[in-house]
């Protein structure tokens, strides 16, 4: 048979981060230290109260189907969740406990994505979305945005780029790559004007609970007319796990349970008993403490950086990731990265992988790693960037 | 905003089964007793060492992602396994750690199905697999087939349906809900037919190991160029953990790597853990003597349905289903299953969960619950259809 791939894998690109990573890897089998600030996942285990409830759980045999949409005492939580941290009532009916943050936007699109039609996306922004949309056949349009929009899109862009072909737009906030985050009545606004166009919202707040300056407002407090993707594995540090959710609204609860039923089954037995855990006090404590150690961490590295000559574009609120400017240190920032990687002992994530718009002049490190590795990466640099 | 489901959505039809399930839990909490014969799920928890691996594989922090393609580890010990189960060489390149046999047809089809092209399934069948062809604007054609086929697709089958717009087969060994099987012969006569027609085959083996007359034949001995879906729910018997894999042509694997990095970043970390004790000979010591179990309830049930005027349209030959032609004693089967749930507190799952040809006559009873409890529902029957 010959070889003959759907058209839509043209259009996914790799992460191309891997590959440097690979590279890496080569280098660390050879001996060399790395220190690695490629990584978008939290250098930290998963707390020890939601191990210890997935290894109670699995001792009891938990290990069956739960239901389409999510345990129901998870769905309570996380509505719990919502009450307590954020003030917002969300009805349990509402939450949907997907596979990571990736299942959710797997079933927000497969439920929205209609063929042939538009969906707005941030250029720079978190790269799978754009491959989300794709798969469904939607037809992603990057909207370049930059630091005189904090990175992220404001009812005048979309007077810009919306079309009669457009059907939504996915925001993120914090965003990665740049940690900027879109204040209440930014989002306020923002979904006026997608209501006042009929479109769909997709709002991701995977990173809420990583910010340092001002609590994350959840979009949900503006309108129950839009969608939020959320995860357990950035705040909550259960990347391996993939368990995330999503709030859809009412009257998409019965398409999206019926998506879940069809291409999940449901999620993660094992994950959910974990995740029960997640919101209990001794468990906030420790992600507490650990939103403190990022906090340092980004106060250590900004300075440095920016004396190192990259410029941190925006002033990064939440995640754990700077966006920078290197443009004055060189002209292409993969060939950059692939520098730093070999002679600096450095990686970073070019970006390259957040997009096209000035792609070339940026970089994204990941606090993902501790001050004394932060501080020998600095190092490093200075001395590379002085040979 | 409206209310603007994408068009898939009207096409993704909702488990009827569940509306079944919901009704039984309400008798149930009213106090009465149901015997569940509706489930696809096996009533056996993962067995222990499987969960022991688990546990202490998250005390030691393997709680962050794995690599998209899955654990190098767990590649290899599957490769292993298919060379000592099958005596089949499988290179570890081509294998692909899912979540579940669900993300494998997810990675598949987004990588096969071209919008507007034509799958070719068997109706009945595993209703989720039109529905993954349906959810990337893939065209799902069901193939009506019979006892006369063994419920199987043949090359004759496909001279009758195979158009200009086909683009690939999907089929089932043992096969949901008939659990009939095709022999190696069978198996390389739909290749080389769909090979001819420089199409797509997609070979689902996820009731391999539940088979109870022949050990099944892989797919992977008659070819390299097809595709196949793994999973460890049903024989390893974890369903709730949502692991799987995908065996790939050699030309797909780097289009597969890009999806799942974009789809899904990584299986389960905590699954994979669990999953490479899952060879290991204590477990399968355990998944024989349970395999004996099954095989006894069907040895049970199937007489004892007949006696009853049920007709077992196929020798099932694996899987934990008996899919009984109910004509004789219904006109509707799904009018027939509500009866049996409400008057019988016996719950079997309607033909209509598994396609259109003939469910009206058919029902599918599961022997996913211990003979005592197939002798009790046995019983219940009885007097029902006597009254």
């Amino acid at each position: 048979m010959r070889y003959r791939p759907a058209s839509r894998t043209r259009d996914i690109a790799p992460f191309h981060v891997m590959e440097l990573l690979a590279r890496a890897q080569a280098l660390e089998a050879t001996g060399r230290e790395i220190v690695h600030m490629e990584v978008g996942e939290p250098d930290f285990p998963t707390p020890e109260p939601v191990v210890r409830a997935a290894n109670h759980a699995l001792i009891d045999n938990k290990t069956f189907y739960t239901p389409a949409l999510g345990l129901p005492e998870l769905r309570e939580a996380i509505a719990e969740f919502y009450h307590t941290r954020y003030g917002v009532t969300v009805p349990t009916q509402r939450i949907v406990v997907t596979a990571g943050a990736s299942g959710a936007l797997t079933l927000a699109l497969a439920c929205l994505a209609e063929p042939g039609r538009e969906w707005v996306l941030t250029d720079p922004g978190y790269p799978c979305n754009r491959h989300f949309v794709r798969a469904f056949e939607g037809v992603p349009v990057g909207l370049p945005v930059g630091p005189e929009s904090n990175f992220q899109p404001t009812p005048t862009h979309l007077d810009a780029c919306w079309t009669s072909r457009t059907d939504g737009l996915i925001v993120a906030t914090p965003a990665n790559p740049t940690g900027t985050m879109l204040t209440h009545g930014e989002l306020k606004a923002l979904h006026a004007a997608v209501a006042a166009r009929d479109g769909h919202l997709i709002v991701d707040e995977i990173y809420h609970g990583l910010t340092y300056e001002n609590n994350a407002e959840t979009a949900l407090a503006v309108s129950d007319d839009l969608w939020v993707v959320q995860s357990f594995s950035k705040y909550f540090q259960m990347t391996g796990w993939r368990l995330g959710w999503l709030v859809v609204p009412e009257a998409y609860v019965r398409d999206i349970e019926k998506l879940a039923q069809n291409l999940f089954i449901a999620p993660s037995t094992p994950a959910q008993h974990a995740a029960l855990a997640a919101f209990e006090p001794d468990t906030l404590a420790i992600l507490e403490a650990r939103r403190e150690a990022f906090r340092h961490r980004r106060n250590f590295l900004m300075p440095a950086l920016e004396t190192l000559g990259f410029r941190v574009v925006a002033r990064p609120q939440g995640a754990f990731y700077l966006y920078c400017d290197c443009s004055e240190l060189a002209p292409d920032s993969f060939a950059f990265a692939t520098r730093l990687l070999e002679e600096a002992g450095v990686a970073a994530t070019p970006g390259l992988d957040f997009g096209t718009h000035c792609a070339a002049q940026h970089l994204r490190f990941a606090y993902t790693t501790d001050i004394p590795q932060l501080a020998i990466a600095i190092d490093r640099i200075r001395h590379f960037l002085q040979a």
